[in-house]
């Protein structure tokens, strides 16, 4: 298996658990699990795949569709023996978010896309199954949760990864993408690292 | 006309119903009718067109813009006569599943995907539209509503179709898929069938 | 630069200044400024591209990508300036969709597309990116706003454009629709222009 073809499954996969922990809050059946969580796991990839004109990644290869279904059931019949569901749900999507922008960065690469593409294709890939997914079940999309870093990790990642690329091979650079974005993800949910944010401000002088 | 050209229309002209009484809800003007008719007639087959990248049926055939528009007129000067718009919104949509899973089986079929892209296909093109309704009309999406099949009668209406595949022709399976999909809906509806859904539970020992 | 190209830069400019307005009500850092005003700016340009089958133009030409990022760090730093946040969204997006709607308009005349097909890819470019900014932050979408010319706008401007064809070339077309559009949407806004919307009433007799 290659390192892309594996980022795009364990993508997948991830994404997918943080899709059935979203069903399992909203207490769907074991059908609705395996929809939300191939929407949510698949969701970002075929984004990306339709942008750059490629047959999404499940019609070239099924097995993803598998890959989505034995999450959305490990999690229909596990999630019990786990503590809070939505911890589980954040920090899983911070590790999908960690595998997503470096699987959707190697697909532009290998395609042969301008730096700004493969750094816009690692943001996508990454941020937009969990937009659907909490576009779908009304929540605050995470991608808009104020004093956090989400797109900003994605992006981080993604520029880490570009700036590996000059000194290292494609390897190395998914390999920064990836530690980059979950650093930084990790560190703004455990220790709350932030940009500033907007603040409207009486005008100065 | 085929049976696909008939459910295609068909599909269309029952979810852009369904989209002219979510306007009715929302008291939009006729152009907001037809807007929403039109966004959830075509929103199914649209995505599942570009997923396997032919080109969207209302481009091939701009009859369809008509016949969505047909439906937005008529509710607009007709919805007064009926009594709950809800209900009518319910049945009908539960019509625009029933054949919209067929439509969308049809098509992956005929171009020779492989059956787990025949089965989502179906399922993507049943629900999607009315996904795209509900979430621009900011309902609960009727695909997350608990303990009800919606998804499930899809993927049944799916899986039957497969199944009768094996036993007779392509004809034969579409309409199996469809009696399939609205029966369990129908059921749903009627008598409460559900499934067991997820509910949190203390760990068992 | 041709007439194209002019009304695909100021559209994605100023759809992403309403994206960029958007976050700051939200209270964003600059990376999601960036990202919301990229999303905005470029979501329906984008749509439409993916509808007819070319590549999204900032794929063609990713300088769009750079018109959204500066859309974004103006608004950052200088909207505190600015009186109402909000108003200045509405108005601006009045502008926005007076440009996208030619330009989806032109796109689809370039290509050759029947009428109907041209009239829509006006409607859906002008609208929605929009519609994509308002569900990703939950509010209402401007589309269905009840009482305010704007999808009406669009296809008002969509439909003067083809019958400005009849008399005059393409450039002299997309001036009528955006005049067109322009006009409608701001007399609503201004002036409280608009169709009669849907009532429910005691059937009649």
């Amino acid at each position: 298996m290659t390192a892309l073809a594996f980022l795009d499954y364990a993508s997948v996969f991830i994404f997918a658990l943080t899709g059935a922990f979203a069903a399992s809050r909203a207490q769907l059946d074991i059908v609705g699990f395996v929809f939300l969580a191939s929407l949510v796991g698949m969701g970002g990839g075929t984004i990306r795949d339709l942008l750059l004109d490629r047959p999404p990644l499940w019609i070239t290869d099924p097995t993803y569709l598998g890959v989505a279904a034995v999450a959305a059931v490990l999690v229909f019949f596990l999630a019990h023996l786990v503590g809070s569901r939505l911890r589980w749900l954040v920090w899983l999507d911070a590790c999908a978010l960690s595998v997503a922008v470096p699987a959707g960065f190697a697909v532009a690469l290998a395609t042969g896309q301008p730096w700004p593409i493969v750094l816009l294709m690692g943001v996508v890939t990454g941020t937009f199954g969990g937009l659907m997914r909490d576009v779908v079940v009304n929540d605050v999309p995470v991608v808009l949760v104020q004093g956090e870093l989400y797109v900003t990790a994605a992006a981080a990642g993604g520029i880490a990864g570009l700036a590996a690329l000059s000194i290292g091979d494609a390897s190395f650079a998914l390999l920064i993408c990836a530690l980059t974005t979950l650093i930084l993800r990790a560190g703004s949910l455990r220790f709350g690292w932030c940009l500033p944010t907007y603040k409207s401000r009486a005008p100065r002088r």
